[in-house]
């Protein structure tokens, strides 16, 4: 089955790449844009998904400054 | 509103992070995953959504070697 995992930081966490890509916009011409966060995606091919949360904890995300969401896409 | 960007690289591309985490997995007693690959996940709360398209060609993807996909999520 086919597994979407989302990583991003926790709020509060400081976020340099969303800061990055929100004062960036104005520049090329986007104006109306609030707020932008900047996190992960991975996407596993795997055979079963008891796991999955387990592999987010310990590899997929740093629990201390990271929220993760999963979900089974196919 | 606010709007989910999904950007990963394109088939055929390396993906040099989705190697080295689908290599670790292992290590770590998680088996049974085939594929791993590795992008970013932008949110953003903007006041339109008629030019997101062209902020994720211009800016929050290459599109070269990555493709993206976005939605409305709230």
């Amino acid at each position: 089955m086919r597994i979407r995992v989302l990583v991003r930081p926790k709020a509060g966490i400081l976020d340099p790449q969303g800061e990055a890509v929100k004062n960036a916009l104005p520049a090329l011409g986007f104006e109306g844009v609030h707020t932008v966060h900047v996190g992960r995606l991975v996407e596993m091919e795997v055979e079963r998904s008891d796991e999955v949360d387990a592999m987010c904890r310990r590899l997929l995300s740093n629990p201390t400054i990271e929220e993760y969401e999963w979900e089974v896409v196919g």
